[in-house]
């Protein structure tokens, strides 16, 4: 059987995500597509809309085989991180190719990109470096030093100002980085870009998208059209239980209060805080009776707005740059759910597997594990914030059979 | 002029503190009663039911001249440092006398009982080592080492089961250590115990009595036969603006939250948290939807209610032993409120102060006031887990004047 790999967040799971998994499994002549999802909280350094068993069944139903978590230490750190980890997950599950998305479809100018970096180390490095003094963010003084070594060695690359391109550019380098013998390859994205808003004309929508509007008032019918009628389903099902959806601003009462329990000096203990934003982000809570409130008069141009949401993300956790940064390693793979395809795949390499697989987490000690199940708990408490309806704990979720 | 004074927390002020307070200018022969109050946080270990400026305004419309608060860092620790602080405010406030309350209305066996531990403070320490080893709480240890050496030195002797014979103690034996010129005299209390039910055929109950009534549902009205005018005033307007009056219950979801973000091993960083309970307060906080079942659940005979209840303020405000333990010593005299007749003393003796006067706290910088605004903050954001209208900051409030 072959599999293919693909990293995902399905926050939530729309039409967009359908295609690429379909079309991810027939271009690479796959049987089975396995994810690596981010759990309760994700890249961006937010919290997921609704659960990570919510956001599985979403999948199963639509074209996933098996649902890999992504631990906490990898989907809430910075993009080549995060890629790394999920690439590592995948390459332990023994998947042929890794399928990611990006605007113009062509796996050639990411390799190239690649390789122009990686031949040129140094110089970017230093590049990077030197913008970063100049007071440029982390993001942006990689793209200028991309930039100056582009117009050095005429190529087709790809345009490194795209989130999604971002990621693939990591996918491609970690899978060189472990020297896996996955092969990346791409498929094209379908109208909606990253951040755009929603087309009632269309039924393609980027989940910000999607985000935006359920956010702004507008009803999971008016969105209807770009859900997979699963993911529909298991949307309108959280919000029966919870009314609400996640997020920082319905968590803000505990955020105000992780920040405000600190002093400046303490806050530093936190994975991605820098030095020279701990006095900043207890004046900014003491005074902000919203979290936009205090994202708005936290922002600066030195970080972006991801970087700090995954500030918040670490503080809200109480995960310090320790136990972050002892971790750069998966330790196991943790089954969130499969479909019984899946579960095939899983049986026919179970045995050459060279992580253990998780499928209950009672029975296992493991200092990755036990940061996920903090993480769900401090997912729960901030659900408690508007709903009397507990989520799942860790400890009673067996993976999802579909 | 002559100040008498006293150490108080009016949670709520009622007619016994009534009693007490003109009671002490009265025998006494004073011209005003200087009260050193416990701000937001308590020596039980709690929150006070409505914030101290309200108490200030009851205390200074029912006969204290001035109030001084008492620093978080002794409002929350054990008799013998809540005491010792206490002291060498009103020490520092020149007071002539320092009157308590007590049962039996006698200053003699406070003495003796000071006088017999003291002479036999090596036996005493010994004893009290021996008990804990056996399991006794610290209080429980006390209380035998103390009677094993009352067995061999027949006198009158204080009862130190009573809880506010336990604090006469500790005054009189800090005026001891100090050297004070300061008087030590006790008020004898009329009616109900410490811990005793109201009985609504009296217009004396306990503070504690009135909070119960409180808690399980009396109106105001049920229990304003036991209260000043002035006192019930307060608490109706707290009631008015908040619905309900601060408790650990109300509380609860920011205090299960604070508990859960850390590790066990983290939570020992807090001032009285101790080796052996960190497991038990994160298993019991995750497992507990109140902190009344809670705190059913962490109660074992190791340590009393108070005690535990003061690792959870530390563990609530983030205040850790490094930063408790760094003071011992009052370092300025805040005034939370004055008379007109408490002007007029403090003008008398404003020029040969020890310690600096501070009646606006924007301008100051000092650790022990650090600590303060810090907990008038974490009480704040508790007020706000159930009330809308935010209780004033303490940049917000000069000293009130009656």
């Amino acid at each position: 059987m072959q599999a293919v790999g693909i990293v995902v967040e399905y926050n939530p799971f729309h039409n967009g995500h359908l295609h690429h998994v379909l079309e991810a499994k027939r271009t690479t002549n796959s049987d089975v597509a396995v994810a690596v999802m981010s759990g309760q909280f994700l890249q961006r350094g937010e919290p997921a809309l609704v659960d990570k068993w919510h956001r599985t069944k979403m999948a199963l139903a639509s074209g996933v085989d098996v649902v890999i978590e992504l631990p906490y230490v990898f989907s809430t750190a910075q993009a080549n991180q995060f890629a790394a980890g999920a690439v590592k997950l995948l390459h332990a599950m023994q998947c042929t190719t890794l399928a990611f998305g990006s605007e113009q479809g062509s796996i050639e100018p990411f390799l190239n990109s690649y390789h122009l970096i990686e031949n040129n180390r140094a110089q970017y490095n230093r590049t990077i470096k030197e913008q970063i003094q100049l007071g440029k963010s982390y993001p942006q003084a990689l793209y200028l030093a991309y930039e100056q070594l582009k117009q050095q060695q005429p190529n087709s690359y790809i345009d490194l100002a795209q989130p999604n391109n971002i990621l693939g550019f990591h996918y491609v380098e970690a899978i060189q980085q472990i020297n896996s013998p996955m092969l990346p390859t791409t498929i094209q994205r379908i109208a909606a870009g990253y951040h755009d808003a929603i087309d009632v004309h269309q039924d393609i929508a980027s989940a910000t998208g999607i985000r935006k509007a359920l956010f702004s008032g507008d009803s999971l019918a008016d969105i209807s059209q770009f859900l997979p009628s699963a993911s529909f389903h298991q949307l309108a099902q959280w919000q029966q239980n919870h009314q609400q959806f996640a997020s920082w601003e319905n968590f803000w009462p505990l955020v105000k209060y992780a920040i405000l329990r600190h002093t400046p000096a303490q806050l530093l203990q936190y994975a991605d805080v820098t030095e020279g934003l701990q006095n900043s982000l207890i004046k900014h809570a003491a005074n902000s009776a919203t979290f936009s409130e205090f994202m708005n008069a936290l922002k600066s141009k030195r970080y972006t707005w991801a970087r700090l949401q995954r500030m918040i993300t670490h503080i809200y956790t109480g995960i310090t740059k320790e136990q972050l940064h002892a971790h750069t390693e998966p330790t196991y793979l943790r089954i969130l759910g499969m479909t019984a395809e899946g579960q095939r795949y899983i049986s026919a390499i179970k045995k050459s597997l060279q992580l253990p697989l998780i499928s209950r987490v009672a029975a296992v000690s493991d200092s990755i594990l036990a940061l996920d199940l903090k993480a769900t708990q401090m997912y729960r408490l901030g659900i408690e914030q508007f709903s009397t309806e507990k989520i799942d704990e860790d400890y009673q979720s067996p993976p999802i059979r579909f």
